[in-house]
């Protein structure tokens, strides 16, 4: 114990006594001791993102931190401080004024991905809250925000209050995420995005989950992809990271639950911003159609999954029939229209696709010989509906709201020479012929046809995760 | 090939298919290679080299691509092209006007390594030129210029011109590193200094044989140093740095040997600033002493290696009789006494070593038992000696002259209790108790004497660089 003495000097050397005590954390050495696969203490992961947040970090420190996470992985410990410190960073919504249970639907990304406008709804008209924090185009996935915008007049800008009020009054919204919430994630997301150390699953999980958890999640269920659209391709990393993030949800008080499903085509038939509106209304009008029954069925076991989660329900079985219900009762798209309503746009237009389609000019793609849909490069069908509009090139760039293809084949159906493949929808008909190429190139037909795919995978949960995170890692790329 | 067209739309479709054959380098897709273990193009490294220079690439890119290196490794292609770069992106010295074989030494960096002072003119008094580029003192090591400039007025700040000159009339010169010279090196090593990027053999070899070979040399000696004062500890990577180094001088065009020296003790009687300086002087003036036969013996071996890559002898054993010849006769300590007048300093100062040592004062640490000299960590003598003032805790400091040390024993010496182990200089006597309690820490007596260590180990040349690194690669931390 330093003596405590009246004199300057001694005051001098109490204080150096202290320093001594408490270091602080030197940044150097936090990068030496990930780069080296040694953990890091709670405090110093704290410090890297605290000084993500507030600029205290140097970028070059921070991204030398980045790609030593990339290539030596967290532990599970580092990996629950990383998100929670995150999630801690800035803003969170507390939903728990509004007595239910509060969950959300998160996809890691594909092309035709509608599910969100379905399954919102029908979680809310069961009585659960839905405060959907969503997304915009990244790469060759389409983004939910994007896509809602393309209803005339839509807002998915709200702060936490703007977002408590729409959640009071439907109990469900599907918005942005706002500024202040997580601003860890969007300073680390920005500089991974440009130095090559995006594709870690610690790293994807830390950014995907302290999202959610900002948002106050009771419940959560992971969509994660799998196949030839999916951001990750490899079946093993995949697996890996929807096991993370259940053990992150899980670790965090989230009843989390991953399901892996196939992205190895378009969900559905639309593909793009106001075609996916369209169809998401008609199947939540209950309308069947046989080319988007796996849509139908992925939105039900997803919604099934969210009312078990939240007690709604005893099983999943249950959950299914009651998503099944809401759809044929109307009591899902009712809940849908009240909150296109809520965020300022008009649901009358709901009722008429074509006044969504505005201005669009169209065109197919017809097969070039007969034969069996064999096989999709769904990443480069995900590329021609960007190029189509429905993506941008640059962040500022704006999207076709009619920009978007629906697709006449799926895997397995059979063609004739000639037929059309897909019809293609664009506000300028200089965007076709490249996004022709591209579906070309991405749509094999063939003599045979291919093996059935299963549409929904296999399921992660607290029950089962462990089993995986004690594999060894799986490698990155 | 595109169709030659004379209207405006058919020279833009022109020039994107030109873009599209010569595509510009993407920066991430250079640091997504390297993360996933695929080498770059010279192009590509050549653009991180000049954007390192330029500044045209942000460091965040640069210090994820930096420890992209440090935990994948680049192929002795990637150095080559590195190395050769970093070399280019400034100016270089052509010392080939001068009709000499232009050779130079360059060590690690060790505690007392004081080798540069006595070889480089030994050679020079053989009639080969030594423009000899140096450093500071860092971390734990001391900086030849530091001690250099101890000589008063002396100085090492020239510009290539002006090293030129004193080349011309002297054949040796001991100068800083002009900040027009690889400029490239001090961007990536302040950033590799904060982001824990520095313990990495490629970019070790790279920052060393870049600034040397800038110089023009025709060949190069290097004492690469291993033991507990070394900077890298395991032998297995100080090895593998050797053969990195003499592979990447060798592509170069450099003749390059490498040899293993130990450090697990000071090397010779003195650490410092001025005591190094009046230990060199005695060597060069021929004056034995049973403390510095290591320090001698290894100038002698050093220096008959630099005469046999510049053909000045037929044998290595033959420029050893040479050098001991040069000190002998007083043509090596002539010819340094003109490089320190040509640089400014007196001569006359070297004759009177209490010149040098003015406001020194001293105090000595004493063996608090009886044995032998059994173990010493050598980097904590180096620290003892740069806290008594002879390095740097902020770049900015200055250094005290006469801060430094004498050892009065060697590892395996007999020492009775009370017996002073060394005596320490220091401008400021509240330097000492720190220095004391380091060098007690650090001087290990024991009842048993410890095995003869071996001064000079093995010897890489390009005839046994090959098996080194065919070698698996040695872990980097």
């Amino acid at each position: 114990m330093p003596v405590s003495v009246d004199t300057e000097a001694g005051t001098q050397v109490q204080t150096a006594y202290f320093m001594t005590e408490k270091p602080s954390i030197s940044i150097p050495e936090c990068i030496r001791k990930t780069r080296d696969g040694k953990p890091l203490s709670a405090a110093e992961i704290a410090r890297l993102v605290r000084g993500a947040s507030d600029g205290s970090i140097p970028d070059y420190q921070l991204s030398a931190w980045l790609m030593a996470v990339t290539l030596r992985g967290l532990t599970p410990a580092e990996l629950q401080s990383l998100t929670s410190e995150m999630r801690n960073s800035g803003e969170q919504f507390d939903p728990s004024p509004l007595g239910k249970f509060a969950v959300d639907k998160h996809s890691t990304g594909g092309v035709g991905d509608k599910t969100s406008f379905i399954v919102a709804p029908i979680a809310a008209a069961a009585g659960l809250l839905v405060p959907m924090i969503s997304g915009r185009a990244l790469g060759h996935t389409g983004g939910t925000l994007d896509k809602l915008e393309s209803v005339p007049n839509l807002r998915t800008r709200f702060n936490l209050e703007g977002m408590y009020r729409i959640l009071e009054r439907v109990g469900v919204c599907i918005v942005g995420q706002s500024e202040t919430v997580v601003p860890a994630d969007r300073k680390l997301y920005g500089l991974r995005d440009v130095t090559a150390t995006v594709e870690n699953p610690d790293l994807i999980c830390a950014s995907i989950m302290s999202k959610k958890l900002a948002a106050g999640l009771n419940g959560l269920v992971l969509d994660v992809k799998n196949g030839s659209g999916a951001f990750l391709k490899s079946n093993a990393l995949v697996e890996f990271l929807a096991a993370l993030m259940v053990s992150t949800g899980e670790a965090a008080g989230t009843r989390t639950v991953a399901l892996l499903t196939d992205m190895s085509q378009p969900l559905g038939r639309m593909a793009g911003n106001a075609v996916e509106i369209i169809e998401s209304v008609s199947i939540l009008r209950n309308e069947r159609h046989a080319l988007n029954e796996d849509l139908r069925t992925l939105c039900i076991t997803l919604a099934a999954w969210m009312l078990f989660l939240g007690d709604a329900v005893k099983t999943v079985e249950a959950g299914e029939a009651v998503a099944a219900n809401m759809l044929a009762t109307g009591d899902a798209y009712e809940v849908f229209c009240k909150m296109v309503n809520a965020q300022g746009g008009d649901p009358r237009s709901l009722e008429d696709p074509e006044s969504l389609m505005k201005n669009a000019i169209r065109t197919k793609v017809r097969a070039m010989r007969r034969g069996y849909v064999a096989q999709m490069d769904c990443e480069k069908v995900g590329w021609a509906v960007q190029r189509l509009g429905a993506g941008r090139e640059r962040a500022e760039d704006a999207v076709s709201a009619v920009a978007g293809l629906e697709m006449h084949v799926k895997l397995g159906g059979e063609v004739r020479s000639g037929e059309p493949l897909c019809t293609l929808f664009a506000e300028d008909a200089n965007r076709f012929p490249e996004a022709e190429r591209l579906l070309q190139e991405a749509i094999v037909i063939d003599e045979a046809a291919p093996p059935k795919r299963t549409l929904i995978g296999k399921i992660i949960t607290k029950d089962n995760y462990q089993e995986i995170l004690a594999r060894p890692r799986p490698a990155s790329a």
